[in-house]
């Protein structure tokens, strides 16, 4: 395999195009500034704004980003006809990232063209790009899969015809790190700009397809944040990134601190939530459960850590279940300051196991409370629910009446609110508000699925005015009654953590 | 780069042990034989069910599985030491994977022992194993930080005394496929037997470096259903088994077809949600939103497809937005067999795309009675809400009251139910029973998270007694109210369904 990688690769981040192309994932163009902004601050060299043709909402994004400046080049996609680059020019695009599919499928299903009509469009549309003065990059559609000696054709006639930079794609996510990088040193025989790859992830082998390439000399790599993109997606930004600069010591303009930060917005925006073992971002990236790990992790991070996660702006989790050793629970207890025998330490340690055993995920506040607990401080229920009824309709004011015992005495209120839960928490919240002072800083309903009678599960997190945290959660057919048992649990959590 | 793949790779499967290793994620022991006896189904090699040291759960799971008598060969998890190789051995394992930290950061943080000791602890443990009749594989642990001639003295060692495989693990997930065919083909001058590889995805690259071991001659990769495992997870099984089969040529002894709906029971047992945008069995793995792309899919599936998803049991979907084109349309007009004539297309087309430029996603019952509100058939409220109300308590039987006009007739009634949200589905469904029996098939909270007053998405999925299905879906404070809501719009589309 080739070795000849630059020493700098560029990032072109299409996560606003094919990104948006996610399907099921719209993002307005309000959203998309806000996405811009966070690309441009990461450093990214080109930011993929949209397609402009596709419709009026993506042209008026185009032009708010160009009213606003960025200092990445903004970049819009158009198929090689005037009647698309002309929608990209209007829009004040100052990049035009224009493609004609190559391969026989898209000659011969798709598009119906002969190769030398194809090459025709190819140089017609690389030429009115350049007649205006913009920035233009090209790319063969389905690349990996086009004849080689036509793909040398089409792309050195674009050469000819001034292209800035030529892009390789693998549309179809079918091809392997070695073909790729056979396929980049042999068109490096004929083309002279700098070469651009774009890889899919239907294998999941984009991010190794990406560095393939650049092994082989490319100079940039079309990526997305969170590999968004159509079917399976895009290589993922933050994986090529990284791996370029931990391993293969090849620079590029992005601050990596910033993204973890990045992909939690792109998650949040897109509605397409990344999962706990995704690289490099995911919640478990860094975080150690099983007993051996969290041995090792403790005595050097490096143990189990490619590199440290306050380099992507992430954080290191140590994670408590059936897998835990003796090592991670002498950390969480020195972390809380908590001190116990070593009979106690040994009870707590089986504690610990059993609950894992049974499924249960163990959280900080658990943790804290069963250590506490076996310590000689009883969980003791200080606020006790006596009676609760809600009533809410179309023509109702949404209403809760709560009958509390706060330290052995007896109180009841009754309070409206914008819906049922709502009128029982600022109930809840008068009533013992002599006691404690708190917030409602989070409230989440796990999704349910099922009938109308599914159980359904409700986690909550107070603060109190000191600052403290506590997470409550509850089960029950009744949603209300969860929503009401889970705050009740948390304030219980939150006084005992006062005492 | 060495190119020597063998015909022939074997599955090693952990996602019952590294993949439950995931932090946060407990697979209890009937779980873990349900999910084993999918793997057996699905046709792996070896399935590695636990940590038999680890708890007496994992003991119990191993004993119940070897009752069950499965086609694969069912490992357990020992480090290089009596103790736990005891405990696999008591569990009635018939197969022992044992490992022990070989490079320097384990040898000096974690183990505190001389290369000279590492090497006896790990013959011992082989010699242990083969002693009593057991199939042994020998992982030396961080591989690929290893020096490469220590890597070798101790892997020669453990095969002098018989191990039946030795594994390399990439435990950091640090190495490229570049180094890690290196690496394989350096051990093949004095490894004989069966070579597995064992890969992280901290750089996103499990699947690659596994991929670049088998082109070296590695016989069997260790992998995890949906990429599961120690921080960003292990090697995929489906992707490495799917780019074998299709890309490579090379045969294991997986089903295919039985893909999906394993990784779709390991995601409900393990709690881990795959995103949508997952290789090969995410739910936009074949699935196609832009105009561009349908246009070729409805072509030939080819033109933007790796392979037919039924070849993984999965299905191809044709998804509306904004970035729809006119063939995505006829197709979908074409299925339903409705017929709109030119204008009406283009107010459809306009709509649509109006739609999806708002950030709306279009379900195929939305685009239906959009259509079919074109055509002339007006959407009518021939059930409308005119009151509700609800109470419910810890006290009081969960009650609503409902008024509602059916076909301008009114009628009320109240009903208890489990919560206040059953409630008023039993008194809708015994008012509308004459016009039409609808019974829930999903219930469908959208997580909620923010403060009470955050909006609450229901989407109901309902189904008459004809098995036409819709979904009906409201937005509200109120999760009672966008319930009921959400109940009454799903049987005013079923209504006009029936018409």
């Amino acid at each position: 395999m080739a070795y000849d990688p630059p020493s700098d690769v560029m990032i072109y981040d299409t996560t606003l195009r094919d990104g948006e192309q996610t399907p099921g994932v719209t993002i307005t163009t309000d959203e998309k500034i806000v996405v811009a902004d966070k690309l441009d601050k990461l450093g990214v060299d080109v930011i993929e704004l949209g397609f402009p043709a596709a419709s009026p909402g993506e042209q008026k994004t185009f032009k708010e980003a160009a009213k606003i400046g960025f200092n990445a080049q903004i970049s819009g996609l158009a198929r090689a006809l005037p009647v698309d680059i002309d929608k990209a020019i209007d829009s004040d695009a100052d990049y035009i990232h224009t493609f004609i599919g190559t391969s026989p499928l898209h000659r011969d299903y798709k598009l119906k063209m002969t190769k030398e009509q194809i090459l025709e469009k190819a140089v017609t549309a690389v030429e009115y790009i350049k007649d205006h003065g913009i920035t233009a990059e090209f790319s063969c559609e389905d690349a990996t899969r086009t004849e080689l000696d036509y793909l040398k054709e089409v792309f050195g006639a674009v050469q000819e015809a001034k292209v800035d930079k030529i892009n390789v794609p693998d549309t179809v996510g079918v091809t392997i790190p070695i073909k790729m990088n056979q396929l980049i040193s042999d068109l490096r025989e004929v083309i002279t700009v700098p070469i651009s790859v774009h890889c899919h992830n239907d294998f999941g082998l984009a991010v190794a397809n990406s560095l393939a390439a650049i092994e082989a000399g490319a100079k940039q790599a079309q990526c997305t944040i969170n590999g968004l993109g159509e079917r399976a997606g895009n290589a993922s930004l933050e994986e090529i990134v990284m791996t370029l600069k931990k391993v293969y010591g090849i620079n590029t303009n992005i601050n990596t601190e910033l993204l973890y930060n990045t992909s939690e917005t792109v998650s949040r925006i897109s509605g397409v939530k990344m999962p706990p073992n995704k690289a490099i971002i995911g919640e478990n990236a860094f975080a150690h459960e099983a007993g051996i790990h969290v041995q090792g992790v403790l005595a050097n991070s490096d143990t189990y850590e490619a590199f440290k996660p306050e380099e992507v702006g992430h954080k290191r989790r140590i994670v408590l279940g059936k897998l835990t050793g003796a090592n991670a629970i002498k950390s969480k207890l020195d972390e809380y300051n908590i001190n116990l025998d070593e009979e106690q330490f040994d009870q707590l340690f089986t504690k610990v196991k059993a609950l894992g055993d049974s499924g249960k995920t163990i959280t900080d506040v658990d943790f804290r409370s069963l250590a506490e607990s076996i310590q000689g401080k009883p969980t003791e229920e200080r606020i006790k629910l006596l009676g609760i009824s809600v009533m809410t309709g179309d023509n109702t004011l949404p209403t809760a009446s709560v009958k509390l015992e706060i330290n052995d005495e007896i109180k009841s209120c009754a309070q409206i609110g914008v819906g049922p839960v709502d009128a029982a928490l600022t109930a809840i919240q008068s009533l013992i508000k002599e006691v404690v002072d708190i917030k409602l800083e989070e409230y989440h309903i796990e999704a349910i699925t099922g009938g109308t009678n599914a159980l359904g599960e409700v986690i909550v997190k107070t603060v109190d005015e000191e600052g403290n945290k506590v997470t409550g959660r509850s089960t029950d057919e009744d949603i209300v009654k969860a929503s009401v048992d889970a705050i009740i649990s948390s304030v219980n959590k939150l006084l005992m953590l006062r005492d």
